[in-house]
């Protein structure tokens, strides 16, 4: 593997898509700067990475915290030059409106939204100066549609996705390649295996047929392909599905 | 004037638009509930509307404190039940995303999107027990774009419109009509003549074509339509703009 | 009923949907022209309408013919200013791709969307001379949808919808009111109840809810909404489904 | 370069895009049938790919009669199977509404929407039988906004945009990835230049920023792209513009 002389920052660097991202982006050279709430987590990761012969640097991170924000890509910028930034942060909620607390509200809109926000902003303010680079923000099949139950989620991905225009508007003119990616489907997680047994029974689980849910590694492919697009035909926003996905 | 016994919340009564839907439904014989930041400015509405027959209350209201929304809200469902709930606060800002401070970006979420999810939650509280309402939400351009300076207001604004779908899809069939009205276009308020002036000068605002801007009487008009819609039909979005603008 | 000195054109006045919209317009006092493939099955309309005070020509129309559609509108124009024309000709089907025939193809377009553009714009020829008209064309879902088996029907509503938005912004500005009303629901005709038989047999349709199905006198009270719109708050495009469609 | 026993149709085979996704196809190893109006032009295209090692077929093609694209495809799969299908046909013109003849209607429509469903509609045929394969379609800004001067042109793209829809949900479950890319920039072409300096000048051309049209091999990347996707997380829509466009 050729190493570059470039940081990928993955903010939201959890167990599935997050860190499917980070081997993808440390296998094609980057440094990778891996952030979650919890960094101790990030063990198995870091290891599987090094292994391979990559190079990772993992933290903890409360993205909703400017000051970490801010330190946590300084410091990835300051390994090698931020090439590419990507806000992968989820906070998948469903509560009817009128059982939606005002603090649910705000929390998801922190996390989904709020967080993104600062990753973005500080990200430009790496990545302007150097007159290149991309940012790019996980989207979801709430990004588009409030769907029942979504009052809270939905709010926080819509206001996600309008940062992200606003950013594309204003960062294209200076070569920083903003996109959006819109997962419009569910992910293979244990996360979204455990609700479909909650809902369908164990059996549903097993026989899963095997491209129902969209493997994590698919969504790294899915960024890769956006960070090699050429300029002149650059993508703001892209949603993927399995072949098999109703839409 | 025939009174109702049913009441019309107005969370955001400004002086323009908040004003004429506030004006428009008490001509319809609602007692009128109007809010905003300062009540005291809302004295010349008060009067104008009583002098012409008119019942209105009205009150202070911060909508970005929980106790406040729900208070105002069950104070007007105890006058006469609550029939219509409006929120029309805007936060127009715009800032290039790196120059958008963290305070800003919070407080125009605070102000937009966050108080217009507590009014409509609140207000869905109250209606659902006797199973009929109407939740209307004044949107704007940046509703639907992010447009290059607006990271922070069409955040906002995105998110609220989410919530307006969210709602409307759970609330709907239990009779509850909640709408989300787009205003396209540059209303002919004092503020935005005062821009225009800004960047245009002030010849440009004398000159001004007389329908260029869309008078604010006309918005409360479109919530009037949206009102009278049978059921069998329901509108959940539209978008109004004068019939010269472009688009 | 005041009668007024305008025509109101319905092209596409079958039994349902057109039918109501000629009511309504002509219960306002307009003149309406209502033209359909055969004429004769008009009958029962004219007496209704003429039985209620109202005016009405109701006339056999191929809209795919240029000649006919503009003899019939310049006759519409000819006994009394043509103030609305309505253009109200579906065409659904539901085929695989796979076994959509060219012929089936090509029908849905010229009844679907060639029509439409030949009506919408011998409408605006007769209406831009003296400044003033509304027209309006009826959508559907598969305006906005190009569903599974719906290759022929979306294409010609896609279409369709086209036409109106090139139509709108050309045609605003010179004061017509140019809109698309979508109806995002099944419409309470026997055609829908038949299929609705098909599908569910006869069980489902005697029991289903009465407010499962949108009422034509609904659509056509939306329409009369529409020209009702004072110019400087127009709607271009208007979805109605009923309080408990699921969409 | 590795030949593949797999073939690539494109029909719409112009000098400029057309001729890219030729050559990048033919590059990766395909036999590359390519049709236009007049097969001739094709003989400089036939030589370069040939020249450089690749495999080609060009035809003369009417792409709005059946017979002759059902010959065109069925060709090319006894070749070698059909493994990718390019509907790449444009017909832009722009003409007020009320100046837009019947015979423009319907030509461009003919061209740009009906040849598409028939070419869309043969792949399939030939694709469903193997279960795998590959159906492509040009858009442009036009296939989702009908702008002022475009009833035609926008009106036929919209309607190839819900072919490509209602194709993409039946054929997609069936293991055949349909896409549609949407143009939305001027590409660098001899007639997109002639444009230009009728409007803004011959200087307007020459000072040309090099970034400011779309390179049309850029086109052939970005349907690469589509190509190389897994179908764990395919696109059905992308939209591409040089990051200088305004949008």
């Amino acid at each position: 593997m050729e190493k570059r002389n470039a940081t990928a920052a993955v903010i939201g660097a959890g167990d599935y898509i997050g860190a499917e991202i980070a081997k993808k982006f440390a296998g094609q050279g980057f440094t990778v700067y891996a952030g979650r709430r919890n960094g101790e987590k990030l063990a198995p990761l870091v290891e599987e990475i090094e292994r391979a012969g990559g190079t990772i640097v993992g933290k903890s991170i409360d993205a909703r915290k400017e000051e970490e924000v801010v330190s946590f890509l300084s410091d990835a910028d300051k390994h090698a030059p931020l090439d590419v930034c990507i806000f992968n942060i989820g906070a998948n909620v469903n509560f009817p409106i009128v059982e939606t607390t005002e603090r649910v509200f705000r929390k998801v809109w922190e996390m989904a939204c709020y967080s993104g926000f600062l990753t973005g902003r500080e990200a430009a303010r790496l990545m302007l100066p150097r007159g290149q680079g991309n940012i790019f923000f996980t989207g979801a099949t709430a990004s588009l549609r409030g769907g029942s139950g979504y009052a809270a989620f939905a709010s926080a991905k819509f206001g996600l996705r309008a940062v992200a225009q606003s950013a594309a508007r204003e960062l294209w003119p200076k070569n920083i390649h903003v996109a959006h990616l819109i997962i419009d489907s569910g992910v293979d997680t244990a996360w979204v295996r455990e609700r479909r047994k909650e809902r369908h029974g164990q059996e549903a689980v097993d026989n899963l047929h095997p491209d129902a849910l969209m493997p994590p590694a698919s969504v790294a492919e899915s960024y890769w392909q956006l960070y090699q697009q050429p300029r002149s035909a650059w993508v703001f926003e892209q949603e993927i599905r399995p072949y098999g996905e109703k839409w």
